[in-house]
């Protein structure tokens, strides 16, 4: 078999089940491979940002791997804001940027790039594959790194000859190692700081928001008094009635700092220090008080969810009940503007059981995470490295990893616009996505930025953060890509729209005109 | 003054009109910093793929670089795929990206990139500014870089501290470097090639595909025998009636080679050696008989017109009549099918005088270019690079860069969603480009590079090329952006929706059904 072959066939033996794709003429190989081996679903996308996106969305929710398939530089290119966004998300993707033939680089043809120079970065492991007797190799190289813990993007270059070659054989996927068991001394390093009586916050974030870490946290801080909360921004966290509720780190450098302030220790559980988002004049860039002493129970390539199991018995909270969230939804609203409260309300009482919520709602949605912590018990994925433009194809690959679950796009209208060609994949594969685009017709958050950075803005600065000259019209956005749209200006129209896209058999839009 | 203001004063007194700016957090002062200076127009997008394609195509037009603003290391990142096409027409862009506070990149904050990492290899020159006071002097470098033959990308990074501070003052220019005129010897040598009686080919690109150098280098073919071509692609041709008609190396390997059968000499004039798009198995990879010999006259950076006027000197051919175009349109159909034919037809009987056609029409379009040679004179740009989804956003540029030329994109669809955003920045700066949409529903091109890499494709690999399902409606995409359009199944149609953007004040768009 071709090296294509041997490769897709490496890849679905090794448990990649889904190739999101953008291919062009060097992909072309692979793309054929696909028609003789069952197994693997390939979705197309029509940005490249949408592909990553979307692979970022299904690992979240499979923990496992999709491919990728990019063409050459600038297909890569297109896709690195996304593949940024995976990497803080530490989401596991084999990666696949076809590359010119080995014979052919040295010409300089237009395409012509250094693909791992932009891949770098983003990248846990990079290989350019060197010929079609090797690819599928490679191929299972990758995967295995793509799970290594913490997890991450494995990056395989294809020359187009490493594909039509002949030769190929399936290559097993190396041993994948387990997530590293914490050392005792830092549990009882951390059980002696909560006993010690000074303010102790347990940090918890990557897995640990997930499963049983939310609830052994809890019983953690029930116990000791610990305070508990959890990064700006995760990749996934399972909440909602009758899970611990656990609140994150705000946004505001100022707010953030009110929040942590006097805690003296703060433990890390797969999560990483905090920071500000942004540097500002005269503000600290790490947010907590500056006496405040730092401590790893556990990285995030590490088990914390054991650790954190260590760390109750040690404490002796593994009896304290947790503080699970109630059942309780907002009332709908009775008339009234439709502000970011009301649209808050709505979301809250009308979120279906076992939803997967995709947030990207910025300014809009400052509320919405409080208003759905006691709706029914879903998942929340929200934008890890704050390149925007996540949401749209995101909710696109958590859909294709669960079918069976309803996704709900909370989605800001500037950021929906750096990657809405994902509506036509959810169209295309007939998704239950319902998206709200919340059109403030404006990049409301920079609003605040251009104050918080101390600038002093005119008429120009404004008009370059404003996108209502002309108004996007999203309604005929979503039907121009096939997807069932509707407006809604009012809190009674924004119910109506939610309840007729929860009922749609595929995607639906909702555009929330505030 | 603070160093954003001492930036853009400077940008402004080196000449620079246009800043296409997607700005985020991190580039508020350099946007506040607009206010204060007149003349620096600042044209927003809403994706910074149009940002890079939009400075691209002003840049074409002028000659004069505009500034791009981009958000940190995947702003940059989203723009990437659109400078690569403009490093490959070495256009001179001044591209500004912004970067966290100096004193806040080393806490790795989640948008923290390697934004040098990112951008080396687009940029002719590049810099991260140190501080306020010497950010307006690397300001002054990057347009002198940026305009140094044979123009390029000048990559200035701005850690946002380097905008707020205090104490930056206007900065000088310094001197641009004319570009080098050629060795005598190198005309000699080439006058001798022309007299020897072998084949030769002059291939004529970059600046001497305008002003006289057609026109020049027609009367040496005229005079000598040889042939003339152009490159496959290239940044802008001057061409039409009254013009030199200089034919391009085709696409497909076996057209290109049989066209170039028979050459002895290629002579280049501010253009390289031909190359394949694509390696292919068992196809060469440079499009040139094997026993050709490359010679330059001229290489990009130098001044190719000074060298024709001088050969034209040297083989006697100054006083011989170039063979110029005559004035011919083909004649409208009159009812049939809307196929590519028809189209070309229209698009040949309707072009406007001094257009700025941006062609990014693909399969669509292979008949465009001959059906317009003897439409009145316009300005014929390509996609240099191969990087797709470059076409609504060239234009946009172009448009912003000569508000009395009328714009005309030939857009295939599959490459026009990358960048569709672009459409709303000409709704909102009211430019007058109509864009033709070819909506034959499907990545075309590639089901011919399946069968020419010898991939054997089945049905899911026919699924991958196919944009049908659903179909796309441009016109419900175009209104989205606030861009008036219309859809055309007929010539008659098409000749009616032609007129009417032609007719209309502001942007329109034509959906081509094929």
């Amino acid at each position: 078999m071709n090296g294509a072959e041997s490769l897709v066939r490496t890849l679905h033996a090794g448990g990649v089940e889904v190739c999101f794709a953008n291919p062009g003429t060097s992909e072309m190989h692979f793309v054929a491979a696909l028609d003789r081996v069952e197994g693997v679903r390939c979705v197309l996308a029509l940005f490249e940002g949408v592909v990553t996106a979307a692979a970022d969305g299904y690992a979240r929710m499979t923990d496992k791997p999709a491919a990728t398939l990019l063409h050459l530089g600038p297909g890569l290119a297109n896709g690195l804001a996304n593949l940024h966004n995976a990497r803080r998300a530490r989401t596991p993707i084999v990666n696949i940027v076809g590359e010119h033939a080995t014979f052919h680089r040295r010409f300089d043809a237009p395409l012509t790039a250094d693909i791992e120079a932009l891949a770098g970065q983003h990248s846990a492991w990079m290989r350019t594959s060197e010929n079609s007797l090797t690819v599928a190799a490679d191929g299972a190289e990758a995967i295995a790194a793509s799970l290594s813990p913490p997890g991450g993007i494995a990056t395989l270059i294809l020359p187009a000859d490493t594909a039509w070659g002949e030769g190929g054989a399936i290559a097993p996927v190396p041993a994948i190692p387990a997530r590293e068991r914490v050392d005792e001394a830092a549990v009882r390093h951390v059980a002696g700081l909560l006993r010690s009586g000074e303010p102790v916050m347990l940090l918890i974030g990557d897995k640990t928001l997930r499963g049983r870490g939310p609830e052994l946290a809890g019983r953690i801080a029930e116990a000791t008094g610990a305070r508990l909360m959890a990064p700006m921004s995760n990749a996934r966290m399972e909440r909602g009635a009758g899970r611990v509720a656990v609140e994150r780190v705000p946004y505001p450098v100022d707010v953030a700092l009110t929040k942590l302030a006097g805690i003296r220790h703060l433990v890390l559980v797969g999560a990483v220090a905090p920071v500000a988002f942004f540097g500002y004049p005269g503000k600290p860039s790490e947010l907590k008080p500056v006496d405040c002493d730092v401590h790893v129970l556990a990285t995030p390539a590490q088990d914390g969810i054991d650790a954190l199991t260590r760390l109750a018995d040690a404490v002796n909270a593994a009896g304290t009940p947790p503080p699970l969230a109630p059942a309780s939804r907002p009332a709908l609203p009775n008339g009234g503007a439709l502000d970011p409260a009301a649209i808050a309300a709505v979301i809250g009482a009308l979120l279906p059981e076992n939803a997967i919520v995709v947030d990207e709602s910025i300014t809009t949605g400052r509320d919405f995470f409080r208003a759905t912590m006691g709706a029914p018990p879903h998942d929340w994925l929200q934008l890890t490295g704050g390149s925007i433009g996540i949401g749209i194809p995101l909710a696109t690959g958590a859909a294709v990893a669960c079918p069976d679950r309803q996704v709900v796009t909370l989605q800001a209208d500037g950021s929906g616009m750096y990657t809405l060609q994902g509506l036509w994949t959810q169209a295309r594969e007939g998704l239950k996505v319902l998206t709200l685009i919340f059109a403030n017709r404006s990049y409301e958050i920079l609003k605040g930025e251009l104050a918080g950075v101390g600038a002093n803005p005119g008429p120009k600065a404004h008009d370059m953060l404003s996108l209502d000259r002309p108004a996007l019209d999203w309604v005929h956005l979503a039907r121009g890509m096939g997807v069932e749209a509707a407006r809604a200006e009012t809190p009674d129209a924004l119910i109506r729209a939610i309840r007729a896209g929860l009922d749609a058999p595929g995607p639906y839009l909702v555009e929330v005109v505030l």
